[in-house]
């Protein structure tokens, strides 16, 4: 495919074009929601294997620990928390996340960080079962203050 | 965090229960629709890196790479595309996907199969270019029969 194909395959997929954090409101809070969605769903799965609801599956582990490891710190960094993303479309995103952003920044840390420690964790169940309880502590702690019931 | 606890944290964040093949439709309209949102920002970061709009960074490449490496293949395999998601919430699945269920799936697994090689090719800008425009086809591919205009 040549390059001038590319740009017009990327112009038709994006809507956002590449300046992401200038991307418009309801671009940034579409795509946070699309990560937790997506996210909500990998972390089901490790904790249904933790819970001993699903069998342990050292790939399927592995796959969703890679998966929330390399998707946690996106949406922060990318911006979609930023200034200007309180409005544009409905989101359950806490006045707070706003007023105290340099706090929702260090709440949404623990979480990515706990995420970091899933792949080394998702081999072997017993391990699987610590990182995925300090995983929902962060998801907790976060969601306490920072999402509107 | 007690089992318990995890398991009254796990059903309060996922609405869909642990048996993600007899989610709703709009369950899992609501998944794929995130997934290709997720997908979307992460190509266009490959993307833009390959046209020259943005410095490439291997750091950055390699992990969106890994994202796509890891996220691709599950909105088919948990059934995101299944028999009775063809309604239940809005969507631009075409009705191929569901009368043709087998093409759709080799569309799909072309995809798929493109972002496994990502993160092999990500450490070089010169390969990144060459894998992201073999991805980009495959998105094409699929779109050009599978998505509603």
């Amino acid at each position: 495919m040549k390059i001038k194909h590319l740009a017009a395959l990327l112009g038709a997929c994006l809507s956002i074009g590449t300046a992401f954090a200038q991307a418009k409101p309801e671009s940034q809070i579409e795509y946070r929601k699309s990560a937790m969605t997506v996210t909500a769903r990998s972390f089901g799965v490790l904790g249904a294997m933790a819970k001993g609801d699903i069998p342990f599956n050292k790939e399927v582990a592995t796959r969703h620990a890679n998966l929330l490891a390399n998707l946690s710190d996106l949406p922060l960094s990318a911006g979609a928390f930023g200034p200007g993303t309180d409005k544009g479309a409905p989101t359950k995103a806490d006045p707070k996340v706003f007023s105290e952003p340099e706090k929702f920044k260090a709440a949404y840390e623990k979480f990515t960080a706990a995420t970091h420690g899933l792949p080394a964790a998702a081999g072997d169940l017993a391990t699987l079962k610590v990182a995925v309880a300090d995983l929902g502590k962060t998801c907790k702690g976060c969601h306490d203050d920072y999402r509107m019931k």
